[in-house]
């Protein structure tokens, strides 16, 4: 039987989309707005730079955001040499203002540098630390903690999944669940695949493109492709053949919120997936961390966001419609739980009935 | 109740794909190549010159084809001006010859350009003509009644579609099954909502946008705007969703090939919206004329044409994927019958069981 320890070592993703320099104290950052036109790495050393990074979407996700925000905290202080522990938190205090308004409405990005000044001022106040340099290392650590959970969380949700792919396997996926929209490299949908890769399991993948911003064509095939994972890329009207054709032997997506009843809401398209693999007895797997779930709200609260209607009028800037057409361009749909074979998470596998199990689940974790 | 006649009188498009000038003859034709970035109108007055509009796209959709190369077949005797019907013979199986090549596996082509020269030979033999004058006038005559032929048989869907029209419905649509693709500007799966709109009856429409060809977002919404007929573009990812939050009535989409089993071939996408409408109790309709039955084929025969990798890797030539990623490409997908509410034709709505039902009109037809 495959272990979580296993998988830390054979898991090993060439796609390194956050780097880390403890000797230089340089945060690297794949480019993701350039992706996959250009492979630009960009260095940030101030959390000046890491807000404006987030804020040009240079680097994307909420996980990701949030990884990168925590070394931004880190870099205030090496960048900002304080004199002492009281100037530290200032310095601190004004890097999360800083960081915070980048993406104001990601939770990700406020709960990271949360962590981060909270635990340097328990540290102080328990006299665990004395001077700014022992500081500097407790956060360091603290950061690669919160990228090593993201990490273990991600693997555990592979290592579930695993159960749910056969060799020979060809998946269907939607937008990019993978490691860079996490930044770890692995991804959440893509976890289990990246899993059987690692095993040695003959497994591919088919990314639609993912209309209007072509995560799909623009991220999961790069990250694929990088890390030599076969996929192949349709366009969002063939979703239905490729299943029809048989081609397809599960679905597995991403996740932007679970309701308690199994409702799930992701990234526009994933209900066509849904609904398809249903009526051809296709399995359907959402896969996401349990803060995903929201136990309070009901379907018909959730709001569907809109964005602008350039976005479907344009592609790359290039006009694809006539001028000032009437535009419906919703960013999520939302897959009724009838759909959904099961929900993959970091602490298990939940089957129907969702509220029940999901429940379960949860207090056993907690 | 409205009668055919009526529809002549009150459904007129401001759209106007072909236009035949009978004075000067020149066939102009709306260059649905540039559409809708440029409203370009070309001349042609040669039938290499309609040969090179058929080639280049500039005029596209197999009736508005077919209708461009009997005006074709005008034009050469116009241009050439032949001393004797011998010679326009000759020069009628010459532009022939020409016409056929700009687009070889297009049926309604080879047909059109048949009709005009066997019409031709057939009045000469039986002694109706005496003049090359004469046999112009013929042909103008015979194009005409191709053109008003297929704009009959366009009215004639409308009015059995407008039985599923409610005033305030909303139509989800794909792909351009209209005016452009037919040359009359009316359409097949177009043709309920024209007729619906010119009775008065508040109707709008849903295009998605159908990549990787972009008919839905270049041509459908580009021919709607032009006759002030509401239409609401989205991605091709939002198509379930808009089912979903109750914003559809019915699903109206063209084909390209019916089996006799009621199996549905169009532009791919079309399955999705089977599927979903079937789940979701919208009614699915395919409007098309008796020509689209195919009484040979099963389902299993009919093979899916696949194109260029190109087209899903680029927009407008402009790269939206990494270089020489894999692609799959289908052009057309295939609904089965269960998902079929009807299929609407000139000669009347076939119902499920489609076998039996649509050999009964075809025979009733004949």
């Amino acid at each position: 039987m495959v272990t979580l320890e296993d998988l830390k070592q054979i898991v090993k993703p060439k796609l390194k989309p956050i780097l880390w320099d403890d000797e230089k104290n340089v945060l690297t950052l794949l480019d993701q707005s350039a992706l996959p036109f250009q492979n630009n790495y960009v260095d940030v050393r101030t959390p000046e730079e890491a807000s404006l990074a987030i804020k040009l979407m240079k680097v994307r996700g909420a996980p990701a955001i949030g990884i990168t925000a925590s070394y931004g905290m880190v870099l205030s202080l090496i960048s900002s040499k304080p004199s002492s522990l009281e100037d530290s938190i200032s310095i601190l205090e004004r890097a999360k203002k800083v960081l915070d308004m980048a993406r104001p409405t990601a939770v990700n990005l406020t709960w990271a540098t949360s962590v981060m000044l909270e635990s340097s001022r328990h540290a102080i106040e328990q006299g665990e630390i004395k001077s700014v340099n022992e500081l500097i290392t407790l956060l360091k650590v603290q950061a690669k903690k919160i990228f090593d959970d993201e990490l273990e969380a991600e693997l555990k949700m592979g290592l579930y999944g695993l159960e749910k792919i056969n060799d020979g396997d060809t998946i269907l996926t939607q937008c990019n669940a993978g490691g860079l929209a996490t930044g770890t490299g692995i991804g959440t949908a893509l976890a289990p695949i990246r899993v059987a890769h690692a095993l040695g399991m003959r497994i591919s993948v088919i990314a639609p493109e993912t209309r209007p911003w072509l995560q799909g064509s623009r991220l999961t095939t790069y990250e694929l492709m990088t890390d030599n994972i076969p996929v192949t890329l349709i366009a969002d009207t063939a979703v239905g053949l490729v299943m029809y054709k048989g081609m397809v032997n599960s679905v597995m997506v991403g996740a932007d919120r679970i309701l308690a009843d199994g409702h799930v809401f992701n990234k526009i398209g994933t209900f066509k997936e849904g609904v398809i693999a249903h009526e051809l007895g296709i399995p359907f797997y959402a896969l996401a961390p349990l803060s995903t779930f929201d136990f309070k709200s009901k379907a018909n609260d959730v709001t569907i966001e809109e964005r602008d209607a350039d976005e479907v009028r344009t592609v790359r800037g290039i006009p694809i419609a006539p001028e000032g057409v009437k535009v419906y361009n919703p960013v999520f749909d939302v897959t009724p739980p009838k759909y959904v074979t099961a929900i993959i998470t970091e602490g298990g596998i939940v089957y129907p009935p969702f509220e029940k199990n999901s429940l379960k689940l949860l207090s056993k974790e907690r």
